[in-house]
């Protein structure tokens, strides 16, 4: 058996794209000795072999995402991908067969198939219904053909060259320059794609395009994606992989669309990467922007709860974690590439698995040799927009409890319109959700897989999140474009370890209506676990209407106020998400206090806001106007008010337990017994928490000074308080 | 440090209780060499000391469940019994000392205060708002009196056997004979309770009335409990603990209130059993009824899903399980008295933990010592009736999958309108679910943790369960006394390797209605999971309405039907549970076929359905008219029909998966492509199944000859079938 029977002619020896000859040559000598690594390539040659036994399969296509001929195809690039490493690795020949065979097969039908059938993508594909699939394909499948480069006779690889992957790369970028020339996730699969095969062949002018773009007016018909994203971005001048990287990440590596795409969206730029610094060292493609793409990795780290999934701002199908195929990649390449952090191996070594290159063995290499400890979470403030400047995400870690604030750009075709909203976790997941994206992926049940029409009914509007609505409308009107030209204005983030605080501004969201929210996470002694504090003020013309929601997770267990319910339900609104809310139950909030309390996951949690004269609750449910099912139907908390400028001043409490074999609740109340708003201004906020135990606590905070060195006094019904610096927490009393 | 000064006149020497002298010597000399027995040492030495950090704590009474008062005194009976075992283990005065002053404060006490002021129950307690609770209390406390004994000064054990026990054990019995003297878990607690503290002060009118129970008439006044459970049951002659034994349990072990209850009955049982056998062996109760007393712990096992959580039949808070301390004590007294199988040792080791005493240190042994292998749980029916004539459980287990249909009797007080009704369980959890009691136990804030009143309204009607209501009406009109008064009837329990049956008829339910259910868990070549064939007979007259539930757990995917979902919701009735149900949407059913499609735990579920002329589907959500949100959101699908004799065929189907972090589902549609009722009548039941891969099975049912020997032949749309013995299933296809 022979592997590599050099006939190239271009200088350099295949694999040189992900693979190398050096790192192959260690792969095979550590056979045996990495147990992460042998691990991975048994499990490889299983799946391998699996797919091998049920034959060459490369059916006319035909369906959606889900449907046969659209799963039988991703499952090839796969499978072609770890057999072409396996070919590598082991010298065995029936990888190489399996694969030239394949891409024989493909080579045939390719010149005999239009666009997919299917139209509903801006981008129709041939292989897929979009562009992006067929790009996903041949990134893999690159990556194959590289492994059998040498192995092919000639007339074999001329003849894949001209009939097959030039046609291909042609037709995934000035076939389709709406899907190539954007700045967009879509594209950078597009861009990889064209660049990884132009690598492989050695055609220059296909590694051009990927990195430079295309020089190409997109045609005036394509406007929008199917997202109601822009193909066109204003002012976009670049496209091409180097943009995108310019342009994707901030340069805390954060990824405007959120996580989930970002996810995404970094096989291609990592895996590409790869094969330019392989191939391409003089790019210096990974010390590109002070080393971003390794960046980009730790800010999705960052991006996780406890169990390792990703915050679903915009739209995220939840369950998305660290545990992704991208992940895997992604984590041992800032591992291997980023200078060996002892940190990413406990990631790792919870992925159970690595990428079968470089990367991968020493990661392995690297949870064999090393201690693992445990990635160190902290809080963090991830800006937004390509130089930094256009909003953040502030993620608050204390202790078991994570809280993300975003008040970041919009986030193009699939942003949400849910600035200053917020989401927390406690180490056992969920407490108050995001509802994601209103899709369930490549489930055919569903639409196809594809975005369903509530998620823009209800999934992106503001009611949706745990955001302040002002008059019943979204921000920005649920325009993305007018989202667009701004983003929210980061104030103040701060992190001790007792006390963490993010503060930030929406000033455009709503037609003269000022909002700032500030939350601060606290570590108070008499509670088992931090405390949140929630001030959300409010400059607004006298008679708005505000709507705050809190869409807590689990099984309402009991409220302070009498609540009286519906018995009939009606949707409580037209438009805006609220056509999606049944009103369960109300009431006309009585004393000083609105408190729920809530039980999930086995402990209690509850809700204390101040309440205003006049204030209502409303307990909604999800689900109205939803003939499909396609909404979870979750509880939510709306407090309501009418008023100019205000203040909602709420604290969120995780506290007890419940055992089902023992049937012990522990501490299931509350421990707040009074929360007083001491003062609201338009400078300042500050409020007083006293414990049942009568110990008491002030939080003061300045909404429009943030020097360290200023020094501020305000007067509250408790006489003058006076600090300095943005903001005090103090204990003033037991 | 001395302990076991014996100055005791009995002629016995303490402890002789639950612990032997000779036992404790085995278990000092163990200390050190059995890793659960010790770990379950070092566990209650933790918990006493945090318990004796406290001090004594003997409040006035006055909280009802997960109040303080409540909970103390609960957390001080398990630290004194706790504290003797670790007194005769240890030798440490420190824990006899605790025990004994806590005593003395309950003795100084107990003089001083009347009924707890807590007044809704039908049997105050004096420490507890139930004297149930003052059971528990003593049946622990006990043991720990035992432990000490021998180690009091004479003065000191005089003063509380008069003061405090001897008053005490009168309260629980002749005081509140309408308590002790019944047939029911709350007695048997009382029986055991008197029984256990007369063992220790060698009192033997005490140990009389625990095994025979009182001579004295229960007054007029007492009637029923607080669950409408009857104080006494028809022609009812007898009391006391032999009694409790003979009409309790079933000669398979089952408790006619369930599993739920007989988890929490079998303490008194086994713990006042071992103390008999310890002190009393000429009564040889271990042997009572043919060993009844294991039998009922294996029936016990038998009755838990994967999770090893009970079936959740009659009033039951799901989630209780064999990791309750209740079966930690019922299964290592099963292993050490039973015979030492080996099946129960996986369950121990399961449990992590054992009970301090004989049983426990056998059992730890056990698993130090054996191969722990899995509980062979199998198909078994479980006869209900103190002669084992009064209906069944008939549990179906066929690879992952587990069935439960109920037709045994009504299970008293706590028994649900469910006859013929059935749960279903992947090893994942629930796939058909029954909704359990309507309480959150011990949880204050839901009406102090005791039963709410959606537990009437909702919980125990025949709507609320998959079983087929009767013109809108639950089984018996919902009539405890009419229901008491018959049992489902056993017809047919098979099992086989690859098909299992269970079948059973309930006449009485409904007026003129003859009612036969008949479920088989068939293994199917073609398929993943074993499939479930579901065959609803009933015999009726013209014009009767039919809804026929099914409890589905999860999200609801899609339907062939065309759902019109409604905008506005309303209850669905005014009675029988109707009223705590939504129709979101309904359809007027159209084809040959009614199938829905379910996602849970990343999984798919699909239910299909034979549909007739006329029938219609409706798709409901819990939680109408339920002003506290005492009710979870569940979805459910009812099938509608209005017909004379009729049959329902359905199949459920387990298939496919998701996984969140690939986004690939796999097979994600149902393998049903046809089904056909080939017959329907009185006397005869059969079904044509036909998958996508054309494969057909058949399966005929005789419903009314149930012998092995009869030849049946009908005749089909396919011709004639003949087939002999009571089912026939095969394969007519491919
Ligand atoms: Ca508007
Ligand atoms: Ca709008
Ligand atoms: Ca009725
Ligand atoms: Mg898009
Ligand atoms: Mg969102
Ligand atoms: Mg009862
Ligand atoms: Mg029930």
């Amino acid at each position: 058996v022979s592997c590599a029977k050099n006939e190239a002619g271009n200088g350099l020896q295949h694999p040189n794209l992900i693979l190398t000859a050096q790192g192959v040559s260690l792969m095979r000598s550590s056979l045996g000795k990495v147990p992460l690594f042998d691990q991975s390539v048994e499990e490889a040659k299983q799946a391998v072999q699996s797919e091998m036994e049920l034959g060459i399969e490369v059916p006319i296509p035909k369906d959606l995402a889900g449907g046969y001929t659209h799963e039988r195809h991703k499952a090839n690039y796969f499978a072609m991908q770890k057999a072409g490493v396996l070919f590598q690795i082991t010298g065995e020949e029936k990888y190489a067969i399996y694969i030239r065979d394949m891409l024989l097969a493909y080579a045939e039908m390719w010149p005999t198939i239009g666009k997919h059938p299917a139209e509903r993508s801006y981008a129709r594909g041939k292989l897929f219904w979009q562009c992006l699939n067929d790009a996903n394909w041949l990134v893999y499948t690159s990556q194959a053909y590289d492994c059998i480069y040498d192995w092919l006779d000639e007339e074999t690889r001329i003849k894949l060259n001209k009939e097959l992957f030039r046609p291909y790369a042609e037709y995934v970028s000035v076939e389709n320059p709406q899907f190539f020339n954007r700045i967009h996730n879509h594209s950078t699969w597009g861009n990889a794609a064209v660049g990884m095969i132009g690598l492989v062949m050695n055609d220059e002018e296909l590694v051009d395009w990927a990195l430079y773009g295309l020089d190409l007016e997109v045609p005036g018909d394509f406007v929008k994606d199917n997202d109601g994203g822009a193909i066109q971005l204003e002012g976009q001048k670049e496209a091409g992989f180097l943009a995108q990287i310019d342009h994707s990440f901030s340069p805390d590596g954060y990824y405007t669309e959120g996580p989930y795409y970002q996810r995404y969206a970094m096989y291609p730029f990592l895996i590409f990467a790869q094969a330019l610094a392989n191939k391409k060292p003089e790019l210096g493609i990974l010390n590109y922007r002070n080393g971003l793409l390794t960046k980009a990795v730790y800010a999705l780290i960052n991006q996780t709860n406890a169990q390792g999934e990703f915050f679903p701002i915009n739209d995220a199908q939840k369950g998305m974690s660290l545990a992704s195929r991208e992940l895997v990649n992604a984590v041992s390449m800032a591992y291997h590439y980023g200078g060996q952090d002892a940190g990413l191996l406990s990631i790792i070594k919870s992925q159970g698995r690595v990428p079968l290159n470089d990367s991968g063995l020493d990661a392995a290499k690297g949870v064999a040799d090393q201690e693992v400890v445990k990635f160190p979470y902290k809080s963090i403030e991830l800006r937004d927009g390509a130089d930094g400047t256009e909003g953040a995400i502030g993620i608050l870690r204390s202790k078991s409890l994570t809280l993300v604030m975003k008040y970041a750009k919009h986030g193009m075709g699939h942003g949400h319109f849910d600035r200053l909203g917020f989401l927390l976790y406690d180490e056992k997941g969920e407490v108050i959700q995001d509802y994601g994206s209103a899709r369930w992926v490549n489930i055919e049940h569903k639409d196809g897989g594809g975005y369903l029409k509530e998620n823009h009914s209800w999934a992106k509007e503001t009611i949706a999140h745990n955001t302040l609505v002002v008059n019943k409308d979204s921000h920005f009107d649920g325009k993305v474009d007018e989202a667009e030209k701004s983003s929210g204005v980061p104030y103040f983030f701060s992190a001790t370890p007792s006390v963490h605080v993010v503060s930030a501004k929406e000033p455009k969201a709503y037609k003269d209506v000022e909002l700032q929210r500030t939350m601060a996470v606290v570590d108070i002694a008499e509670l088992e676990h931090p405390l949140v504090i929630d001030l959300f003020s409010a400059q607004a013309p006298v008679g708005t209407r505000f709507d705050l929601p809190l869409y807590y997770k689990g099984e309402f267990m009991a409220s302070n106020q009498q609540f009286s319910a519906n018995n009939n339900l009606a949707p409580m609104g037209e438009e805006s998400g609220y056509q999606h809310l049944w009103a369960e139950s109300q009431a006309k909030l009585k004393n000083d206090l609105l408190q729920i309390t809530w039980f999930n996951n086995q402990r209690f949690y509850t809700a204390t806001s101040v309440i205003e004269d006049g204030d209502e609750a409303i307990l909604t449910r999800i689900g109205a106007n939803d003939p499909n099912f396609n909404l979870r139907r979750d509880p939510g908390l709306i407090h309501r008010r009418k008023s100019g400028n205000t203040l909602f001043a709420s604290v969120y409490e995780i506290h007890g337990s419940y055992d089902y074999a023992t049937e012990r609740p522990l501490n299931l109340f509350s421990s707040i017994s009074h929360l007083t708003v001491l003062h609201q201004s338009a400078d300042y906020a500050a409020i007083e928490l006293t414990l049942e135990s009568g110990a008491t606590y002030q939080f003061t905070f300045s909404l429009n000074d943030d020097s360290k060195a200023s020094n501020h006094s305000i007067s509250t019904s408790k006489g003058k308080i006076e600090w300095s610096g943005v903001y005090q927490f103090i204990k003033t009393e037991k």
